[in-house]
């Protein structure tokens, strides 16, 4: 099964809770051992995987990499998000997380993230989830 | 074939080499040619793969990360551990690896490490094997 | 399906496009629907995937890395490429693409790279494809 997950975010960088869009996909598989995939089509958000029961961790986690890698810099890209793409390529552009008894596999604090670099924007999120 | 691989970290930061306990869960399987992927099921520690022979390569990517991500700053979450929390993006949660004939496929110098970011602990990492 | 995609590197720090290589293996492959694995067997090299229209980003990528970390430092590891280590890390070592309609599932600027992080050298990516 695959298909396509739609957000929209709502900062220039933030951290996206995710998990009940992905939860939902899991649920309509049907699939009760597998793997399901996540894929940004874009270069300038990612996808991971941090604590979402405290926003302030995503918060503090967007601090450092703005104080890391500033907007405003030597950079020659002619848009201006040359910190975008960098902070994309930390984040990663997917993540694989296992299903079991029809359920993610995640850690009590566990939440997925769509990683906003470059927003606000629509964003697409491709999957594939298959069964083991 | 699915499971947990429980270890037990001895720093609070700190690259742990795991590779022979995933190496013994792909015997275990049986799997000749498939993909194991590798889940921790936390948020203050990653899955990475690098150079396990010489241990001062491990020592020198702490020191870089701590350098960088400086334990005390100007976070909000109030745990004291969101260092933690961005060296776990930076490290990413899991890892997909390759079975060829029965064997993970890695380069000469690679080891599989659990990056610990806020021990010590107990870890718990979740596993799947799927066949080719 | 499995292999190996071989390159060559040109500049000691360098993010290599192999997005037709690795296009050619899923054509050869006659795979409509399923999961690609690439994989580096290397420790001061990753895979990564970024924009690849404009080669500033490349470029302003490899330069904030080199800010970030740079080549020579506080290092113990004797070989002088503890620098190289840690952007691997950063980068990480593998990357699952999604296969949909026989082609990889890219976004319109998204291109698939060796980083390379302690060239110029030849680099051997292992890769499997797994049908849906």
């Amino acid at each position: 099964m695959n298909g396509r997950i739609e957000v929209r975010t709502e900062e220039r960088e933030q951290l996206l809770d995710i998990t009940r869009a992905v939860t939902d996909e899991v649920k309509k598989s049907g699939v009760r051992d597998g793997v399901l995939y996540l894929w940004s089509v874009h270069t300038t958000c990612g996808i991971t995987v941090n604590e979402g029961a405290d926003p302030d961790v995503a918060r503090d986690i967007v601090a450092v990499l703005r104080r890391l890698v500033p907007r405003d810099g030597d950079y020659r890209h002619a848009e201006g998000n040359s910190d975008s793409h960098l902070k994309t390529l930390v984040t990663g552009p997917g993540q694989t997380l296992l299903i079991e008894a029809g359920a993610l596999v995640l850690g009590t604090w566990q939440k997925v993230f769509l990683a906003e670099w470059d927003g606000p924007r629509s964003r697409s999120i491709a999957y594939r989830i298959l069964p083991a």
